[in-house]
C-alpha cells in the first residue's frame, strides 16, 4: 500500500479556500469529516470526500487542513492503515492517547489569531458543530457554514450519487407494517407532545418503511428522508424507484388510504426548503423533533425554540429491539452463514499448505461460499482477510499490493459478514493452518476467556454495555495485554452492520440500556504489531436470564450467541481455561454441531459437515 | 425513628416565598440542596437547612418546596432512612430508578406556566444552576438566585457558624510544605495560563496549607476560601485562630518572605468582594480558575469571559496521588485502626451472648478502642452500627429510637472509620456471632468474591475506576443480586474520608483515571430490606502491579489493601469460592497476622491478639 500523493490537492484546496467564488471570506482551516449528509459510517464513493483529499479510506476518520497543516483524526482501528495510505503532507492525530490534542485544541494551536474555519454545514453533525463553534469562539475564532463543499470544486471525476432500484420487505421478514411503525412512533410523538418527527439517517428511513436499497456499498440503504408529523408523511427521495410497481403497492401510493398514511413523496434534494416552510409554519409549543446528530444544515432550519433534540431517535430504539420475526430471520441467516465458513474453513484447510490462497482469494472464496445461500444480497462489509502482520491492522481490507499469501506458519483472521434478505451478519475467526505457538495460544486463549466473560455474562435489566465492557478484557489485562477498540456494537436486521443505541464500549458514550430483543457483537482482541492480530467475534442476541434469585424484580438479562462457527480448539491453551469456561465451549461447539450440522447436512455439504464434527470435538482440561 | 412533622414549618417556607422582605417577586418552588457554601458532603449544624425543612439527615438529598408539593431527591443508599423521617407532606424521589423524574423535569410537570423558582446561588454549585436554570427557561420558568437564605428567616435556632482552632501539620505528615504545593499549583497555572485561582473547597484549602481543623464534624476542615495568584495569596477565613503563634509560625506571617509567598489573610465574608475586585482588574486573556462545582454566587462574581472553568481543580487531583510520607501515614492509621477493631470484635464476641450490647453501645465501644491509639483526632464519619434489618438501611446511624440490641441470631455490619493525625481510615465489617444461615453465607461470599474481584484486578496505567464497577458486582448479578450504591470512592489523607476525583461506580461521572499513589475504599455489598445488610469494605491503595507482559508500554496497576481487619471466616462459604478467591483470603489474613499481630503484641493486647490469630486461621476448600 503505498501512500496517496497529495501536494497537488492540498494546494488546490488551499486555494479554493481563499477564493471569492467559493468562500464570502477566506477560510484558514477547512474540516472534512468523514460522514455524508445523513450521518452515515459508510458512505457512497460520491461521499468519500476525506479519503479522496488524504487517501486514508478507513470508516471513521476527521481531516482538517489548515493554509500550512494536514491532520487526521482516527481511532486505534486505523492508526497502522492511515499511516501507510497518507503521505508526508499528512500529520496522524490518534484518538484515545492521552497526548492527541483534540480537533479544537490543535486548531487554536494552529490557527492565527481571529481564524475563520469553514465546514460543509450539510456534513458535520449539528452536537460536533456546536461543540467546535463554541471552542473556536472562546479562542476567538469562528466556525462557518461553506455551501459549495470546496472538496467537490477541486474533485473533478467525482462520481454521480447512487439512485439504485428499491427492495420492499413484506411482514414475514419485518414483523411489524409500516403504517404500524408510523403510528407508533406517532404515540411517541403524542407521548413528547412533539407534532414533527425527522428522519435523516439512512437505515432509519429504511426501515420505517420496510424498504431497503443499495446507494450504499454493505449497507442496504437508499438516499432519502423524511418527515413525519401526526396527520402527514413526507418522503424525499429520487429517481423513478418511486415508478416501481411493487414500491407502489408496497407503500400504497395508489390506493385510497386515510390521508394520515398517505405519503406525499417530494424530491430529495427538496427536504430543507420543505423542513424550513415546516418550521416557518409552527405556532408556539410545537416542536420538531430531530436527533442531535442530524447535520447542522437541517436543524438549523428549524428555528432554535422549536428544536426538540435527542441523542437517539424513537426510531432508532424501535429498531434495535428486534421483534419475533426479525430474530427469526436472524437465526436463519447466521446459520446460512455458518453455512458458507464451514465450507470455506474446510477449503482452507486443503489449501492453505499448497501455497497458492491469498488474503484476497480467501476473501473471494468466502464470498462466494456466501451467496450460494438462500436470500443472500451481498457483504455487509468489506471483508477483513488477513495473515500474519496484516492481522494486526485492525479494520485490515486486503488490496493486490499489501495481498499476502496464507501458510501454515502464520495465524490467518478472517472479520467478514453478509446481507442476507432475513438478516445481516458479522463474525470473526482466527486460525492457525498449521501449528500454533505457544505464545500465540496463549493470546487467543485470553481472547477467548473475554469473549465468554462477555457472551455468559448475566446482569440487570437496565444495564448499559459499557458496564460489561472491562468482562472481555479483565483475562488480557491479568497479564498486562489489552485491545485498542471497543467490544461491541448494534447489529441491524439486513440493514447497518454497525448500529446504535446500543453497544459494548469502554468508552463512555450515551449507550442506551441493553434490552431483550437487542442484538450486539462480542468481539475482544489482541493485536501485535508487525506480527499477528487475533480476534474472535460472535453476533449475540440479548435474552432474558434465569437467576436464583431475583433483586428487586429487576429481571435479569443474558447473551444468546447467534453466530454459530466453531472456535478454532487447536489455538486454544486449554489448561488456561476454567472448568467453566472450557463448559461453555464444549455447549458452544456441541450447538454449531447440532445447528449448523443439520443444515449441512440438508445442504448436503457432506465434506464440509465432517469439517464441523471434527472441529467440534469437545475439549478436555487435563489440570 | 418518627419522622419530624413538617407541616408547620412548610406553611412558613411558602409564606417567605413569596414575602417582598425576602424576594423580590414571589418564587413559586424554592431548592433547598444539601450542600454548604463550599459544596461540602458533610456539613455544620448551621448548614443543615435541607435536614431541618424535612427532617432528613441523610449525607445527600436535594429539597424543593412548592405552594403544593414538598419532595426530596436522593439515592439507593437513603431510601429507608428518607422514608423513615420524613413526613407526609414529602413525597422521596428516588435516583436512580428509571421512573423518578430529575428535578427539572418534575418542576417543570407541577409548576403553573412563568413560574420563578429560588435557590440560595452560595450553595448551589455553578453546573447545576446552569443546567436546571436551561431546562427551566426552555420550558417557560425561570430559576432565581435569592440573596437571603429562605430557611435561615424561619429557623429561629439556627446555630452559629463554628471558628474552631487549627492544627498545623509537618512535614513528616505531609511530605510537601505549603509553599512547595504553591509553587506546585502555580506552575500548574502558568501551563494553562491562568494568572488566578480560587480554591473553593474546604479539603482543598486545607490540603495547601497543610492545616487542619474542626468546624465540621468528622472532616477535619476550617471554614475558609483562598485566591492564589501568580504572586499573591489571600486567604479568607474568621475568627481569632490566626492569632495562635503556632499558626503564625507555620504560616510564616511574621516573617520576612519574598512578596509571592506572603498570605494576606482576609475576612471569610469578604471573599465575594474581593472576587470581584480580581474579576474587575483581568486584563483581556486573562483567566480565573474555578472548579465548575463551586457556588453559582462565586462563579458569577468573575465576569463569564473570565472564567476558566474545569470539573476538577489541581488541586483535587494533586491531593488524590498520596505522596510516600502520606502513604506512610495512611499505613500506621490502618494498623492503629485494626488494632481498635480487633479489641471491638474480640470484645463483641464475649458480650454479644449475653443481650446487653446496643448497636450505640458497640459503636461507642469502637469510638472508645479507636480514641485509644496514638494521634486519634476524632471519627471520620457516623459509625454505621446496624444489627439486623437495620443493616438494609445502607447509610444506618442508630439512635435511641431505632436502637437494637446485638445478637446471636442476626448478622451485625459495622462501618466505621477514624481521622488520626497520619491518616483517615473507612472499614466495614459483617459479622455473625451465633451461627449464620447458609443463605447469609451465600450472600456474604457472593459480596465477598466481589471484593476480591476488584482488589485483585490488574488494569492498564489510565484506566478510570467506573470500569471497574461491574467486577464487583459480577458474582452477584450470576445469581440475579446486586446493590444500590456505588463500589468505592476516593479517601482524604487526614481529611475527608469521601474525596474526589475518582471513584468506583457504575454512575459515569468524570472520575479521574487512577493513578499510582491513589486511595480509595473497596465496599460491595448485599441488602435484604427487613432482614439484613452485608458489606465488605477495605481501603486499598492504588500501586504499580507486575505482569506477564507490557502491552505498549503502559504499565500495569493493582491494589494493595490498607485495612488489615480479618474478614470472618465463618460467613464464608468457601466452596463457592475459587482455588484463587481462597488463597486471597489466606494470604490477606496470613498479612493481617504478621502486621496487626506485631502491633497488638507491642501494644500488650493479648487476648486481642489471640481473636486475631483464631480469626485469621487458613480456608481449606473441600472441592
Amino acid at each position: 500500500m503505498s501512500p496517496k500523493i497529495t501536494t497537488e490537492l492540498l494546494k488546490q484546496l488551499r486555494q479554493v479556500m481563499k477564493s471569492p467564488k467559493y468562500v464570502q471570506e477566506p477560510v484558514q482551516a477547512y474540516i472534512v469529516p468523514s460522514g455524508d449528509a445523513h450521518q452515515s459510517e459508510y458512505i457512497a464513493p460520491c461521499d468519500c470526500r476525506r479519503a479522496f483529499i488524504s487517501g486514508f479510506d478507513g470508516s471513521a476518520g476527521t481531516a482538517i487542513v489548515t493554509e500550512q497543516h494536514a491532520a487526521m483524526w482516527t481511532d486505534g482501528r486505523y492508526f497502522l492503515q492511515a499511516a501507510h495510505q497518507m503521505d508526508n503532507n499528512w500529520t496522524l492525530m490518534k484518538l484515545g492517547l492521552k497526548d492527541t490534542p483534540t480537533q479544537e485544541d490543535w486548531l487554536v494551536s494552529v490557527l492565527p489569531e481571529g481564524s475563520k474555519v469553514g465546514v460543509d454545514p450539510f456534513i458535520i453533525p449539528a452536537d460536533q458543530w456546536k461543540r467546535m463553534s463554541k471552542a473556536l469562539r472562546s479562542a476567538g475564532h469562528d466556525l462557518v457554514p461553506v455551501k459549495e463543499n470546496l472538496i467537490d470544486t477541486i474533485w473533478t471525476d467525482r462520481p454521480q450519487r447512487p439512485c439504485k432500484p428499491l427492495i420492499t420487505l413484506d411482514l414475514s421478514y419485518t414483523g411489524v407494517t409500516w403504517r404500524d411503525k408510523i403510528v407508533a412512533l406517532r404515540s411517541k410523538m403524542a407521548e413528547r407532545k412533539v407534532p414533527w418527527f425527522v428522519v435523516t439517517a439512512l437505515d432509519e428511513v429504511a426501515w420505517l418503511f420496510n424498504l431497503r436499497g443499495s446507494d450504499v456499498e454493505y449497507n442496504p440503504v437508499f438516499f432519502a428522508y423524511a418527515v413525519i408529523g401526526m396527520n402527514t408523511i413526507r418522503l424525499f427521495i429520487d429517481g423513478d424507484r418511486m415508478m416501481d410497481p411493487a414500491v407502489r403497492e408496497h407503500l400504497q401510493l395508489d390506493s385510497t388510504l386515510e390521508p394520515e398514511f398517505k405519503i406525499q413523496v417530494m424530491p430529495y434534494g427538496s427536504i430543507l426548503s420543505e423542513l424550513q416552510a415546516v418550521g416557518a409554519s409552527l405556532s408556539p409549543k410545537e416542536k420538531v423533533w430531530i436527533s442531535d446528530k442530524a447535520s447542522y444544515a437541517l436543524t438549523e432550519a428549524v428555528p432554535k425554540a422549536y428544536r426538540y433534540l435527542t441523542p437517539y431517535t424513537p426510531i432508532c430504539i424501535a429498531k434495535a429491539v428486534k421483534n419475533a420475526s426479525e430474530t427469526e430471520g436472524m437465526r436463519r441467516a447466521h446459520i446460512k452463514d455458518a453455512v458458507a465458513l464451514c465450507e470455506l474453513f474446510n477449503w482452507l484447510e486443503k489449501e492453505v499448505p499448497k501455497g497458492t490462497v491469498t488474503e484476497i482469494i480467501a476473501a473471494d472464496k468466502a464470498e462466494e461460499f456466501r451467496s450460494q445461500q438462500k436470500d443472500f444480497v451481498e457483504l455487509s462489509f468489506a471483508t477483513i482477510s488477513s495473515t500474519g502482520p496484516n492481522g494486526a491492522i485492525i479494520h485490515y481490507k486486503p488490496v493486490p499490493e499489501t495481498n499476502r499469501t496464507l501458510s501454515v506458519n502464520e495465524i490467518y483472521l478472517l472479520d467478514s459478514g453478509a446481507q442476507y434478505r432475513d438478516g445481516t451478519t458479522d463474525v470473526t475467526r482466527t486460525m492457525h493452518f498449521g501449528t500454533p505457538s505457544a505464545y500465540e495460544k496463549e493470546c487467543f486463549t485470553y481472547v477467548l476467556k473475554g469473549h465468554i466473560a462477555v457472551s455468559a455474562a448475566i446482569f440487570p435489566n437496565g444495564t448499559k454495555g459499557h458496564l460489561l465492557d472491562s468482562f472481555a478484557r479483565s483475562a488480557l489485562w491479568d497479564c498486562g495485554l489489552d485491545y485498542l477498540h471497543g467490544t461491541g456494537h448494534g447489529v441491524g436486521s439486513f440493514l447497518n452492520v454497525h448500529e446504535g443505541p446500543c453497544g459494548i464500549s469502554y468508552k463512555t458514550f450515551a449507550d442506551e440500556p441493553l434490552e431483550a430483543g437487542m442484538i450486539v457483537s462480542d468481539e475482544p482482541g489482541y493485536y501485535e504489531d508487525g506480527s499477528f492480530g487475533i480476534r474472535i467475534e460472535n453476533v449475540v442476541l440479548v435474552i432474558p436470564a434465569e437467576t436464583k434469585y431475583n433483586f428487586k424484580n429487576r429481571g435479569s438479562l443474558t447473551f444468546e450467541p447467534l453466530t454459530l462457527v466453531p472456535i478454532q480448539t487447536k489455538m486454544i491453551d486449554v489448561n488456561l481455561l476454567t472448568q467453566k469456561e472450557c463448559n461453555w465451549v464444549n455447549d458452544y461447539h456441541q450447538k454449531c454441531r447440532e445447528v449448523i450440522g443439520a443444515e449441512l447436512e440438508r445442504q448436503g455439504r457432506h465434506e464440509a459437515l465432517q469439517w464441523l464434527i471434527r472441529e467440534t470435538e469437545p475439549l478436555i482440561r487435563v489440570q
